[in-house]
Order: structure tokens, then sequence, then C-alpha cells
């Protein structure tokens, strides 16, 4: 049976702005009648006689690929049949009915649940045999991809969350799940980013923002806040902890959108920093289906440069060394087709030459607020960004 | 030289209630000073041409005890010399002196910062030496921990703060660095819990909490914030993501003395779990100095206990099969003083016996808010908790 709908969204069914704004209800009822639908195709195969079966989007490398003109990795067209009169799919079938049946309940009951939740809930011994639904979550969590795929639907959607991390605050007014919160007046801690962002849960109200700086480390959003950087100069700071989990990467995406505000990326000068910018910007490889929800093809790397060393006077003794799998991972990114820019090539290029990386914390060798005061302030003055 | 004060303040001292509370000037001038009077008595030794030195409490485990009276894992008396005058002491003296400049630097300038940046602005070549006073934080971290001892002064005192985690929601108004935050509002993410919790940065206003419930994982903490347990059952719940960040502990603490609230601790049925409510409870070995600031030797149990798989019914497809590393380190547990009460050791020998754990999300199977609405409730109704 087909897919609901076609794997490469337009953008602008994602993003539904303000005025055609999603409802909470109107959302969830979109995608219990994806479930519905499937569940109704499978149900004619049966009462046709004939095999019934799932039409699953591939979700291995070989269906990824870079799309230059969106500027995004995005998955292909490949599909593959997973059939239920057959040995080795007849069990997968299964499960995936099984979560699919879950996720339902979960929408119609107005609840959401973790994917480790989830495998609980749908975890039984079958009849008197000795065999489990699912034996452990590494066996359900594909299965909810796969619906992802199939459904083009976002875990979200299917009311499924993940682990999250991250904190925010800035010149903006949202409401999340109906209360009001102003994220000017959010103290030390700031808002705690939840893992489901959609429109049902958050809107934004009223702000005065003129860009968003996701920040790679709690300790360096820390310092943005503790500086009052986001009133000084009108923006949003956000941070997930390392690389950002879902629930920022999403809310940044739909900042990006939905407010018409630049983003702006400050990690470490290492390949992990590079790796992290890179997901914010164009998605990665294991997710590709989630590119178009995910990603900002817009977003600038405001640094660590691989330059900024020499541009920011740090002296040597705060430099770490290159260790092999640094080298490793900094040449597979030399090949990565979105690092092709020659900007990129040099910025990587001098990060294996030098065999040095630094820390954002690097410059408080600096001065503790120079990150604030000086290196942010002219980096974007300097107009001094990688795209 | 002696110790500024007592390694084993009063709870009372700790404490200041509303009625004393310090302010943000005063808690900075007072730690502040230590450092001063610290540097004075160096600076007497020398002018008396006496060998300086610093007198620090040993933090190695024989300097550990358990307080029975107490119920703390506390630090002992001993205290070793750390020698100006002393070629395997000297660089260490110079690096507490190091440490203590910067601290008192950044309560001047009153800014906090992490012990990451700490080792950066810390870090230079001596001289035209080849030397660098650190070589790596590594360096560093414990120079910090002695400082803390030896100033009887929490890093926060010093400005410094830790990786943090957590979030928190309930019947409570706190202000954070001037801003009001009313938790009744805060949607589903939560406010986000700093590293700094001291008085001089959060206070609490007006609440109508009954208890504080830690919950161990983000993916619970969100059920019990979905289905607004906290406001049928007027509660704050915290949690921290696994092993609670020193903001978080030190907040419950300050909870549980300023608002007399009582604290209930839910976490997984494994050695983990418990290992999470020990460390609330009666304070690590690692960190025993600490104790008296964070823990809370009244702190309940309330679950998962070894035997609720039987008295919640809990299938046992849903359990976890206890790994070796799981049995060694309950078997060390069955030796630790606090856990010698006959019912801990109940507790843990069934864990042992059975060779099973169970995940909080395990309870799931009996409904997805079979937690929230059945299990919790008659934990409390029933008085069903262990201390």
């Amino acid at each position: 049976m087909p897919r609901t709908s076609s794997p490469k969204r337009t953008p602008g069914k994602a993003t539904a702005g303000a005025s055609s704004r999603r409802t909470k209800r109107a959302i969830s009822k979109e995608t219990a009648t994806k479930i519905e639908k499937l569940a109704e195709s499978v149900l004619r195969s049966v009462q046709g006689g004939r095999n019934p079966f799932l039409d699953i989007p591939v979700r291995s490398l070989a269906n990824v690929s870079w799309s230059e003109r969106r500027r995004l990795i995005e998955l292909g067209s490949q599909k593959q049949k997973r059939y239920f009169f057959n040995v080795s799919m007849a069990k997968k079938f299964m499960q995936s009915f099984l979560v699919s049946d879950a996720c339902k309940e979960l929408i119609d009951s107005g609840k959401t649940t973790s994917i480790r939740d989830l495998y609980y809930i749908t975890k039984h011994t079958i009849g008197d045999t000795r065999q489990n639904t699912f034996e452990d979550q590494s066996e359900s969590d594909p299965i909810i991809e796969d619906l992802e795929v199939t459904l083009d639907a976002l875990r979200e959607e299917l009311h499924l969350f993940a682990a999250r991390k991250g904190s925010m605050v800035g010149p903006v007014t949202i409401t999340d799940t109906g209360d009001t919160i102003d994220l000017r007046r959010m103290g030390s801690g700031g808002w705690a980013v939840p893992s489901i962002v959609e429109e049902n849960v958050i809107t934004f109200r009223r702000h005065e923002a003129k860009y968003v700086l996701l920040i790679e480390k709690d300790a360096v959003w820390t310092r943005f806040n503790e500086d009052k950087f986001w009133k000084r100069n009108k923006c949003i700071i956000i941070q997930g902890g390392g690389q950002p989990p879902r629930g920022v990467r999403r809310l940044v995406q739909r900042m990006h959108r939905e407010l018409k505000l630049p983003v702006y990326v400050l990690v470490d000068n290492d390949p992990w920093g590079f790796y992290i910018y890179s997901v914010m910007k164009q998605g990665s490889i294991n997710l590709a289906y989630e590119s178009m929800r995910m990603a900002v093809p817009d977003a600038r790397f405001v640094g660590l440069s691989s330059f900024d060393k020499t541009a920011y006077q740090l002296p040597t003794n705060v430099a770490i060394k290159m260790e092999d799998r640094d080298n490793a991972r900094a040449r597979q990114m030399l090949a990565y087709p979105w690092f092709k820019k020659a900007h990129w090539q040099r910025e990587i290029q001098e990060m294996v030459r030098s065999g040095l990386k630094f820390e954002l914390e690097a410059l408080s060798r600096r001065g503790i607020s120079f990150i604030t005061e000086e290196y942010l302030p002219r980096k974007l003055r300097d107009r001094d960004w990688l795209e």
C-alpha cells in the first residue's frame, strides 16, 4: 500500500505559521487518521484474500542522499514491502501494528510517553507460548522509525518523546500547554526545553528577538545568560547540552521558519563541534527522513573557527592536541558533499594541519566575559561566519 | 594555619532560613573574607621567616566515616600540611593560590563560571620556562576541592558551577536572580534547575506544597507533569536526569529545611536506583565534605521496591536480569552501614535472590498512568516507604 503522503514534505506544509496554526485536536486527528488508513488498507488485503503488506521507505545509507537544491540530507524513494505471510517478516509485521495500535491509543487519550515506556506497554507474552512480542527496546525502536517514515509523521506526532536536555531564555513569550511563559524573566535557570515542541504544545507570542543563538555547551550558555547577552543583543539563547536533542533542534527550526529569525551556532573548534553544526544545518544520515522537520539549512557557524586562534590571540597552551580519532573524523568530514565549499575545506584542513583543537572555554583565557563582550559581537559585526 | 571554621557545620548555620536570609553581598563577602584570611596567614609566615603552609583536611577514604547520630557520610578531622618550601608540594601550593586568586576575582566581580573555565583562566606558562601552571583540568579540579574543605565553602560559594541537568514544577513561587517565577505555570518543559541555587540566587516565596518528590528519570517526571500529579497532590516534582547533579541535590535539601517539606525519592528497582537514593539521603563517599550541604537524612524511598513486583502484579516479562556487576554492586551495598537496617537488608537480598531488576517504566505495563494514579497514591496512603 502507498505511503499516506510524500516523503519529501514541502517546507510550507511543515511550517504552518501563526495564521494557519493547526490546533492540538487537528494535528492529533490527522495522525490518527493516517494510522486508521494504514490499518484499513491491510484489512482490505485480508478481505480480498491477498497477502497483506506494509510499504516501508528504506532507511539504510544506500537510500540517503544530499540534496544540493534543498541543502538537506534526505531520504530517497526506495521502499521495501513487509508481508504478513512471510516467516522472516511476520513478527515485524505484527510488531508494527502493536506499535501503531499503542500510538493510536496515546493519541486518542491525549497522552504522550517515552519510547522506553512504549516498549513496556507493547511487550507481552503471546498466548500460551514463551514468545514475547518484543525481547528488548532495540526491537521496538526501529519499528517506531519504520512507522514514522511509513506514516510520514514525526514520532512527536505519534505522541512519543525522546530524552531531552537543554534550556532557553530570550526576549520572547511562549505558551506551553496552555501556560503563558515570559522567557525574559526566567532567572539563571531558564525554561527547560521539552522533547515535544510541536505547534499543539508550544506556540510563540510576542517577541523582540533579532536572531537565535544555539550554544553547544551548557556552561557557555550560563555565561551568556549571566552576562544578559540576550538582553543587550536582543536574541534568544538556547543550549542542548552537547549534541542538541530533538526538542531543541525542532524548536530552533520553528523559530527560524515561523519567526523568520536567523540562526547562529556557537560550538567548540573540534570535529565534534563541526558535526553538531552540520546536524543543525542539514540533518543527520541516521535520521535523514527527519531533516525537513529538524534542519536549518541557513544556519550560520560563528566559531570557534580554526583561524580564531590567530584572530583572537589564543595562547598555544590553551589548545588541545588532536587525537587520532579526531584526525580520522576530520578527514571523513572533508569528503562530505556539504563541506565541499572552499571555506569549509580550508577550515577543516587548518585543524588537521595545526594538530590543535580549541574549546569555547579557551576564550576565557582572554577574560571571563571575553566571549560575550568581544568575541561574538565582533564576529557578528564583521559578518565573520561560515555557511 | 587553622581552617577558618569547623568542618562539621551545624545544620542551623547551613540552613539560614527566610528570617535570617543572607544577602548576595553578605555571602560573597563572607567567602571573600575567608580567602583573604588564608592569604594573610601565609603572608605572616613569610614575614616571620617561616615555611608557609596550608592546613588541608584529608579527603581520602580513610578520613571518611558514617555518623550514626547525624545519619550522614562525613569527613573526619585528619589534616595534612602543604608547604611552600617542599619540592613535591611547591607546585600544588602555587596552584592553590592561583585558584584562590581567581575565585576571589570572580566573587569581587559578581560573576560565576564553570570549573572548566577556571582551568583555562588559571592556566598559563610560567615566566620563560616551558612549565604550565596546570597541564589539564584533572590538576585543577582537586585543587578546587582542597580549597572547598580548607575554606569550608562550597564551590558554589566560590562562584564555581558544575554541569547541570534537571527540571522542576509545582505549587511554589521562587525568585531566581531577581526574576519571580511561578512554578505552577511552567508548561510541559518546567524550570531548568541551575547549578548554583544558594540563597543569593534562589529564594522561595509563596507555596502550597506538602512534599517534594524527586524522580530519577526525566521521562517519568514528564508523565507526572503531563498528568498534573503535582497539582492534584500539592507537591513539587523535580528530576535530575539520573544521578541528580549538585544543583538539584542542594535545592531539594533547601526545600526540606527551609520549607519543612518531607522528601520522597522515586527510583528504579536496581542497584543504581538504590545508590541515587543513598546519595540523596546521606551523601557520597567521594564528596563526604559536602554531605551537610547536600544530603537529606530524612528522605524516604517510595520505590520501586524489590517486593513491588508482587504487590503491584508486574509480569516477569517486564523484568530485566541482574548482571554480574549488578550483583557485585548489591553485595557492596549490603555491607554499607547505612543499609544495615533489617528492611534494607531484606530489600537488597530480595533483589539478589530473584536475580531481577525493574525500571519505573515497567509500571506502564499496568497502564500508562498507573504510576501517577495508582502506584504512588497507594504507596503514600499506606505509608509504604523505606527510610
